[in-house]
């Protein structure tokens, strides 16, 4: 694997896939687009599903599992899904291979299935075709699931774990008695997102709602949240969406309200995926490889001893063995490498390069002097400390690194997000910072694309409420375009 | 969804069906052959998961992910693997849908692949072929991967859990330097399995080798776990299989040895199923509905108020919050059900379908005395206690239901394991009695397909080590059929 990290002042793109492949996250694979997550990578999303799975279940939702194909019919029960996603979907028609007589293996023929089956883009069809035969009444709602699952979506250029033909995710999908009801579903859910990337991946996001043309396709509002990769790119990090009634008239699913009437349900549905994994690269990482928040590092802590002789390794080994099982009784998750395979110096790179938040050196001075080096990974600084109290010294340390990241890719997002008033400071700025950008826009569609077609700038979001105040987006103007009144600054930005 | 439950006695099949749905582990899906699995039944196959993944870990396996999809051409570099697995594959052909000319939906004849892509009945194929590019010398040896996932087999006959289209399982895959070293892996899994098996779901195995005929396609060994259900029919739970160099050979997977010599890489590849969660139902279930054991089941006690007015409930509801407080706290998964919307009835009823292992009462008369009512699922058995040390109570019983539920199922299979002699008595205890035979076979697998042509019957196995020993079956003696010498007892059975 490449172990060559190419600087980001060099070549950004090239910068990410090195870090992904050096810290042994993800591999190509010999199908196009579907890429391998390796055990560094899984690791990391075993973590990222732990946390979010505990939020999901605090929150009154169950995880089911629904079928991989979807019929083909499904699929264009429901006019804008369809529209959505038929062109980029995995289709399923023949149910054997044989041996065709000039010794070739082909789909037999004769298998040719009646009705083509569809690789799940997203799994809204199917599970609204499950609640139209559960759902009766006002008693059976609400419905709160959720699905850790594989989709696919045929995609032309991918990249590993941002854009990929096969990913992992979650999809949430629930059904309510009312509007409000939905809503504030799907809200709450973006809160959890919103928790989720800030306290535990360390990534600042905007909470914001969707322009008609970047929505989901079958939402009726699609709530987001939005980063800012360390390129200035801004990346979709998790949506919610409020579904209406949208799919319950495709799969016609009624619920006898509480005054006996028959009314269609309401629905949300939500996800993030191994997508985040991407973004937690771009966020934090540096030249030297992967920096990982430590509250999602599979690997917390690594210790490493040095010694060069059987009497130094004999006392260093002792004290390493001490130190790990009191930090482990701490509660950190820690690796003590004690292979004599490999040079302290090689470790040190190969730890770095994998993101571990802190290291813990110890050799024969240290022995005599009962203590160690403790180095951490997002600042590259180390001090000699004491072992006496070094469990509760790496709980501050990593504390402070958790801390740190968020802080230093807040300052970062902050110093990349520019107001602008004028199209053509728009146009500067896009350019040559890049960022967010707050502008006026006029709310018509065919700005928006205009805007697009110039510059390839989306509006990534019209911030919600508490970005809108933070960012004091709600203050009217004019759309820097085209001069049209305007309620309030949107976000703009260049987009993964 | 099904309430009631068809008795054993009256139809087997029909019973099983209406457990797994009274109980809402799973419902039909409009694909026909895959399944939707309910919330209970996601539950139960994520303790199963917890379980086996740490005991994996804890032996030094990683978990990755590996693509849905392979190329069709992978599928033919191993002869026995295409062979045992071309009759039963999806088959993606396309990559997108489009409306025709008389407006239907249709895959887009300009977006036909290629090379056509199987959905993964197994990843034995794309993971040899990533270890061809990841293994060079001794020194990258041993890889040991697991990798949970969703796969795909085209069957024609399904049952929910037993036998679906798409199922969810775990498959490890390792690569070893030596040939003693993979058989050792393949036993160290086989042993994983068995625990769980006995410890975990209560339900004895035997350890076993297969026969050639029923071996795994592309496997020179698979060793297996066989369980035997209540109407006598044996159910294959687990696989582990020694691959020798097959893959390798397949992939050109070599390794440079400690002598510098080019050898090929030495294979395993193991794993269980969701079909577990069908074992379950069929081992210890009843019927009254599902029965389970407590290191598995998703909620181990429930709590049930009793009250006719509002003077009551509080008292009742006071003391059952302080119950259901000390159980969590003792460790147990507890739900308290107060809801008034359904009776104290109903909610016995629903909880015994359901298999919770322990329901805790209170009612009026309890709060006066200080007791609660406390039963038990397994032999529907309850008793009145005082509530001062329950929670040491609680956790006895569910011992006590743990091992209940294991020996019982043992006594069963103990009971329904015949040695048998003569070719007629096998068929007159297959057709009368069912369940394990012991019996001498000639090693040929001409009379073992001879025997299944006539009977039905298969050879689940040759006991290994263990179970040779506890069922004697380490004897010389003649086969049944052909009055040629044989070395050893094998197991027969009609199986799942
Ligand atoms: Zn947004
Ligand atoms: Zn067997």
């Amino acid at each position: 694997m490449a172990d060559v990290i190419t600087p980001r002042s060099v070549d950004y793109a090239q910068w990410y896939v090195d870090v992904v492949r050096a810290a042994k996250l993800a591999d190509y694979s010999p199908v196009r687009g579907c890429m391998i997550i390796l055990p560094n990578g899984y690791a990391l999303w075993e973590n990222m599903r732990a946390v979010l799975d505990r939020m999901f279940k605090e929150t009154g939702h169950e995880n089911a599992y629904f079928p991989l194909f979807i019929p083909q019919s499904f699929l264009a029960k429901e006019a804008e899904h369809v529209e959505g996603f038929a062109k980029e979907c995995a289709v399923v028609t023949h149910s054997r291979l044989k041996i065709d007589e000039k010794g070739q293996l082909i789909p037999d023929p004769e298998s040719k299935l009646e009705e083509n089956l569809i690789v799940r883009p997203t799994s809204e069809t199917i599970i609204w075709d499950a609640f139209s035969r559960w759902i009766q009444s006002w008693r059976d709602l609400p419905i709160l699931i959720n699905q850790w699952a594989n989709v696919v979506r045929w995609e032309m250029r991918t990249r590993l774990f941002l854009r990929t033909m096969e990913f992992l995710w979650q999809e949430g999908h629930t059904a309510h008695a009312t509007r409000e009801e939905a809503i504030e579903e799907a809200l709450r859910i973006l809160d959890i997102y919103t928790t989720f990337a800030e306290e535990y991946m360390a990534m600042p996001v905007i909470q914001g709602v969707k322009t008609p043309s970047e929505r989901f396709a079958g939402a009726v509002d699609t709530y987001c949240i939005e980063a800012l990769m360390q390129d200035g790119r801004a990346l979709q990090a998790g949506t919610s969406h409020f579904l209406g009634q949208n799919f319950a008239k495709a799969f016609d699913c009624k619920f006898q309200n509480q005054n006996n009437e028959l009314e269609y349900v309401w629905a949300t549905s939500w996800g993030v995926s191994t997508r985040l994994i991407g973004a937690l690269v771009m966020t934090h990482s540096d030249d030297q490889g992967l920096v990982l928040p430590p509250r999602l590092a599979p690997t917390q802590v690594v210790i490493i001893p040095i010694f060069r002789n059987d009497v130094e390794k004999s006392a260093v080994l002792e004290q390493a063995g001490r130190i790990e099982r009191e930090l482990k009784d701490a509660g950190f998750t820690v690796k003590l490498d004690a292979r004599e395979t490999h040079r302290p110096g090689w470790k040190f790179n190969e730890y770095e390069v994998q993101g571990v938040p802190v290291r813990v050196a110890i050799g024969p001075r240290d022995v005599e002097q009962g203590t160690v080096e403790l180095a951490r990974r997002d600042t590259r600084t180390k001090e000699t400390v004491p072992q006496e109290g070094l469990a509760e010294r790496v709980r501050t340390l990593l504390d402070d690194i958790q801390q740190n990241l968020l802080a230093r890719a807040r300052a970062f997002r902050d110093e990349m997000t520019t107001r602008v008033d004028t199209y053509e400071e728009f146009k500067e700025v896009l350019e040559e910072k890049g960022g967010f950008i707050l502008a006026h826009w006029d709310g018509t569609p065919e700005t928006e694309a205009r805007i697009k077609e110039e510059t390839r700038a989306t509006i990534r979001c019209i911030p919600l409420d508490r970005d809108a105040e933070a960012l004091g987006t709600r203050e009217e103007g004019r759309d820097m375009l085209t001069g049209k009144p305007s309620k309030q600054r949107v976000v703009f930005a260049k987009a993964y």
